[in-house]
């Protein structure tokens, strides 16, 4: 075959399609109950934009491109930087706090393995505006009440919470400077992700010394606060109780079952400032779902106030995965309410007045295009997932349903008044 | 400011977003409705589906660029390509007629103007597998049902209706051949669209004499099919022929009252082959809202068997401009169902459990981060477009219609049993 779609992309055929849109959905009645408004940014942006605070990993994966006018663009690998944009634009008159969500297509230009593909679907929800760690707990609960809206449960997956600052604070201790921060941190993002000898190699190549792994990995493997405390001594001791408050939050929310503190969650992305989290499956046997922190200072970067900021995303690539894993997808295959079939005696003018009236009631409803057989217009229904099959006859009609095969006779008027009787 | 959006492309603040959200809601339902279903294509493809047979308008509209591993690839300038090279990826396993809608993104390197932008959204609809009149009528009645849908008359909008094979017929009489024919198309579709003096201008550069010219006007401006047939004599009878059965259908079908037969239309891109047609303000103030026709070679020259195909697409853009100028947008400003607020003596876990039990319910809710005195909790209800506020005393709620600004007094477990009585 001579055209092809390009490697890592997908094709959404109709059954593709419905479950996207089956997450999508979930995604946005969930963001909404959540008192979260939908944006969305366009799809390619300056490069600049994307290249000036998102770390190195992100910008090497960049599709970009040049266009008529010299402009240098790219197609977006994240909407955070879009989003700080459109804040920034119009600070002056947006009341805060800014709770937005959105479901952005996202393209990065990565080798497409499992669970990660080089064009993707991420959910995206945000607080802007407010330092309360109320707003991070908030974020996490949003996630969580996702989790449960499709049935995922604590024994299933987690969100594994760990803190930027904490993390910076061990490395400080052990000698790290300030200014090397930017390269070491990803290093460790790749730890639970990596053989320990890759992960001692890689640690190696930033310069960290056998001694600085050691203590730094004592700091990581830390499972609870008091621990933390211990690790650190007095250090930072404001960002443990910040942690401490997140705790309660969430107890309060009644979602703490699926949180786990892990000091091992640094997060790939170079604008975090604050508490950050992952949501993986209990097992860790694939990538994580999402992930998310503070970014204190990304719209002051990007031209704007320092204001606080706080989010979360998560892919939809992974989460199928997952959700397939575990037997939570719904049955999507019945796409169609109606199916119209004529009679040999009835005119095709009967049919479509049929499809027409039940259409006009916001019921999906299609009819064969080729006159043919009783028989082979409900293979045609069958085919085409309909729930029922009206069967026009002379003067009343005969509906069957698709599902249990049942069969009932009704007189036009009466059906179309209430065709769901 | 630093950073800016790209000239031609839009933000989607929330306002924006429930704008486009409730345009995009209806193309979905009127499709579903209509037996269509759902399906997407990546927002990028190899280069050579673009240029290979749109034309070249399209074609020097293209964001394209080349990726790491040397491949040419294009964001897509419209979903029609892609649609092809899916429906030929499964030909064998797809029952026909396949019925399938779209709402994809999409780019052109245009120069930004009314009506015209960079990116946008536009609604496809196709019908592929079947030769029969029948489905570009029914295509023509999907577009007008949602025209009927968001209460746009037929005193304000039309769907022009023409033939390519006729226009083509009409050429070749005044002695156009046809190799020249993919030229000379797009000049005669810019008529409507340009002053007389730059259509004699354009004609001229594509090697028409006055005289074909005169000729050809004189068959774009036939008013009625009688006229048509008048002059163009005993040429290609069978194409009125199908152009009187698919107003026999559209009469059948209620909507004859949104058509007119209208030879000037012949659409800009090179694909069409059988009858054609635009959507407009019945003024003709603005750019064609969307358009559409039967394009029979396309899925063969992208590799594929020669089989029927016919479809529509409209945009979001002059749409949205059609639907602002004649008063037809709904008000979107009531985006939360509840804000609650607590008065001075109860305490924040007495307001989170209420908005957790309103979300719960799928009730979009919410509340301040901030303890503040009821007069400023209820300015932020307002600001967020909450409906009603819910007050929460020590042992009743006061629940405030912030529409109406009446108030009534409800115990709290009736008031979650049944929070909009």
């Amino acid at each position: 075959m001579r055209f092809q779609s390009v490697k890592g992309t997908r094709d959404f055929y109709p059954a593709d399609m419905r479950l996207r849109n089956w997450i999508a959905d979930a995604w946005r009645r969930v963001s909404l109950r959540n008192g979260f408004e939908e944006y969305d940014a366009p799809i390619f942006e300056y490069l600049d934009l994307f290249t000036i605070k998102s770390g190195e990993e992100i910008a090497s994966q960049l599709f970009s491109f040049t266009d008529r006018g010299g402009r240098n663009l790219a197609i977006r690998p994240e909407i955070t930087p879009s989003l700080a944009r459109m804040v920034n634009a119009q600070i002056n008159s947006l009341p805060r706090p800014i709770k937005w969500f959105s479901i952005p297509r996202l393209c990065r230009a990565e080798n497409p393995q499992r669970g990660r593909l080089r064009e993707f679907f991420q959910w995206n929800i945000d607080v802007i505006g407010s330092d309360d760690v109320l707003s991070d707990a908030e974020c996490i609960f949003v996630a969580i009440d996702f989790l449960r809206e499709v049935a995922l449960t604590p024994d299933e997956v987690c969100v594994r919470i760990g803190s930027r600052p904490l993390t910076v604070a061990a490395l400080q201790k052990t000698g790290v400077p300030p200014d090397a921060m930017d390269k070491i941190l990803p290093v460790l993002d790749k730890r639970p992700k990596v053989s320990e000898e890759d992960f001692q190699k890689l640690s190696g190549t930033v310069g960290l010394t056998d001694d600085q792994i050691t203590t730094i990995c004592r700091f990581q493997d830390c499972t609870t606060l008091a621990e933390v405390r211990e690790v650190l001594g007095d250090l930072d001791t404001d960002d443990v109780d910040d942690l401490e408050r997140l705790w309660d939050y969430l107890q309060a929310m009644d979602v703490a079952d699926y949180c786990v503190m892990d000091m091992r969650i640094v997060r790939g992305l170079a604008y975090y400032t604050g508490i950050v989290y992952e949501v993986f499956a209990r097992d860790e046997s694939l990538r994580a779902v999402g992930g998310g922190g503070r970014y204190d200072n990304l719209l002051e970067v990007l031209g704007g106030p320092a204001i606080g900021a706080t989010g979360f995303g998560m892919g939809d690539v992974v989460l199928g995965i997952l959700l397939e894993e575990k037997g939570k997808l719904p049955d999507l295959t019945r796409t169609l309410d109606f199916f119209v079939i004529d009679d040999s005696d009835v005119s095709l003018d009967q049919v479509t007045k049929i499809v027409a009236a039940l259409r006009s009631k916001n019921y999906s409803a299609d009819f064969s295009y080729k006159r043919q057989p009783i028989g082979k217009q409900l293979k045609e229904a069958n085919r085409r997932g309909a729930g029922r099959a009206v069967i026009v006859r002379k003067d009343r009609l005969a509906i069957k349903d698709l599902t249990t095969g049942e069969q009932k006779e009704r007189a036009t008027g009466e059906f179309l008044e209430n065709p769901e009787a």
